[in-house]
């Protein structure tokens, strides 16, 4: 048995008696983790001060510095976060729809938790934390494999979340850390079917996408987001350069920002007039098809194909003009992710179309793609966003950590 | 572009018409399907015998040649299938929960198909057709790659059925049967994740397994079944006898038959001497562990270890003694495939227990794991029963071959 079973094994086990904890049990685990990571935090601090020296000496990129540092404000905000989770409701043990079969049957489908949950993750501590609370308050354990820019401060976070559970007596190997960061621990997860019911990778598109085409367990894949604006003829052409702006520059580095607007032919030149000046506020690169270019002149860039699906990421946005609702929708279906789709305009039939025919984890009238958000969408926290169909689409909140079984209460009963 | 990248886009595109045809066009299509089988059915009759034909020269078994041939009755129950499809409630187009948020953004979740849906199956001719009609009900476009053993009838079947769908508008590309009967055609299908939403393997446990295995296409895992019946002290133990029996011997072939019956210590001798005598009327072999062979003498064998995770699919039953209901859930978590556990019990807690411990899709209380399916549950038709947690769990339904999306009603709304 390599180390990695050894974990799987051990993470089955807890799952045991995880799965049946009760909801009192689990909130005092949560907490129990939120009081500990706040009393030990300056041991928290070193570990990311290990991190953070290597990450200097390896000349890692301004911003992905900043996503590996901790300081007592960050922990702080994780710690509350902690408290939110154990304050959501518990998930699991509902019973839906009890229904009495013709021959007296009895036949409930009831809320479980999924199992052994595996997350694959980069550079982010706080991922260690919220990854370990959202799957304990659903009942599941977890075994975390972060990457090795972090592993000082994931090694401390994960030792005193253990015992942090340990101490309200629940089982340590509910929440497990991977110690080997290379490339082969995380191949082997993505291949542990025995022991894991579901692997989430959390981290950038080239992660996922490695994850989701590699991994034999079953994938819930996250976070890709190109994601367009459509301003239709019967636009707003104010909101709609409002909601452009808004959906570009708030916070281009999130998977739910828009990498692309197309604009209908009939109000190109209006609209981008409108929203040019909004977007030179934030010195938003543009890189045009033909159509737009011929409007803007110098101000923009001629698009490549490559530019059509790209999640930049960045303050850069592709413009296209569109001659009608039929072309942006069949351009949405070849080059969008599936994440989140929006339309701005006053017309009901145009709106209604979009709804029903654009498909994407969300789709938006007349409001910004940023909204795609579990606590935007009212779903408490999030464990990420699916771009897939099955099991969970868009935001993942804590019913999305659970399965279902069905129970059956019989007097005897024969086929 | 290969032949099965083509079916791909193809179907892909149908989606796109399928995915928001109206239930009536839908169930207009299910009437054409299953007026023109029974039409031409002396075409797939005619289809079926080369079929049969090759079978005979491959020396093929003989419950395997049974599963493959049609006859005019076996049509008929064919065609009668696909109009209770028709008749079942549409699973498409439900809002669930649409709530304001505070920001006054409107946002329901909407159930949706879950796009193109790849069924590998066996040489079971039926499963053409009724692979097919589920996945259209359900707005889905459905690619299928059957045996080579049933390339004829499979072949007829899906001629037929695409000029069924197309007779009433439909695009006849929402139905497609994959032509190479290949390793490589089966190979290649698996890892079509641009085309594919989810891959439904049916069939024997060596391809539901290869495929959860290879694939990188989401798949949802059907069908194996190693289930047991546990007879605690405080069962009744004739009704016991009774369950057992038909757990076993009703159709001991498909998944939810018992495989194993643990039985506990206080009460072994007396429950196998009722027990044996209604097994003898199917001469039934018998599997035992030491204790249970004591018992029992020369009308058991001694079981190997292999017996204990055997799905036997035939007239073949472990039996273990056991000292508790703790030992009976340990054994079942470390051998049952998380299909159907049943125990029998008059006893309240040992009940509860059992009910809320052991984990697999369907729990029993004094029941035959044979109700495990959709029609008894009242799901309607089944495509199959789910072992795996993510997605679906248990017999699965039109509901199960649906995903969601969120829609969002705006007015201007940015972050």
């Amino acid at each position: 048995m390599t180390p990695l079973q050894q974990q799987g094994r051990l993470s089955k086990l807890a799952s045991r008696t995880l799965s049946t904890a009760t909801p009192a049990q689990k909130n005092d685990a949560l907490e129990s983790i939120a009081a500990t990571l706040w009393q030990a935090r300056q041991q928290w601090l070193d570990a990311n001060a290990l991190d953070l020296q290597a990450a200097h000496e390896a000349e890692m990129r301004a911003s992905l510095v900043d996503r590996l540092t901790l300081n007592e404000d960050r922990i702080h905000n994780i710690v509350e976060a902690v408290r939110q989770v154990a304050a959501l409701p518990d998930p699991i043990g509902r019973v839906h729809s009890m229904e009495t079969r013709p021959n007296g049957l009895v036949i409930g489908r009831k809320s479980v938790p999924l199992g052994v949950i595996g997350i694959i993750f980069e550079a982010r501590p706080n991922v260690t934390v919220d990854g370990a609370v959202l799957c304990l308050k659903s009942g599941n354990t977890v075994i975390l494999r972060g990457g090795k820019e972090a592993i000082h401060s994931n090694r401390t976070a994960a030792t005193l979340m253990r015992q942090a559970i340990a101490q309200v007596g629940l089982d340590e190997n509910a929440i497990q850390l991977v110690q080997d960061t290379s490339r082969e621990s995380a191949n082997e997860l993505m291949h542990m079917n025995d022991y894991l019911d579901v692997l989430i990778p959390r981290g950038g598109a080239g992660l996922i996408r490695t994850v989701s085409q590699t991994a034999s367990v079953p994938v819930i894949r996250t976070g890709e987001g190109v994601c367009h604006i459509y301003i239709d003829k019967d636009a707003e052409l104010t909101m709609g350069a409002q909601i452009l702006t808004n959906a570009k520059c708030s916070r281009p580095s999130v998977c739910n920002a828009a990498e692309c607007v197309l604009v209908h032919q009939d109000v190109a030149a209006d609209f981008l007039a409108k929203a040019i000046p909004m977007l030179d506020e934030y010195n938003v690169t543009l890189r045009c098809d033909a159509e737009s270019l011929a409007i803007i002149g110098s101000r923009g860039e001629a698009a490549t194909d490559e530019d059509w699906d790209s999640e930049y990421g960045d303050y850069t946005l592709a413009v296209k003009v569109v001659s009608c609702t039929q072309e942006a929708m069949d351009f949405i279906a070849d080059h969008g992710s599936g994440h989140s789709e929006a339309i701005v305009t006053s017309n009901y039939f145009t709106a209604q179309t979009f709804l029903e025919q654009v498909d994407a984890a969300a789709v938006y009238v007349n409001a910004s793609t940023r909204f795609t958000d579990g606590g935007e969408f009212g779903l408490g926290a999030e464990i990420g966003i699916s771009t897939q169909k099955l099991h969970a689409r868009g935001p993942m909140g804590l019913e999305e950590l659970t399965s279902s079984k069905f129970i059956i209460y019989g007097q005897g009963q024969i086929r």
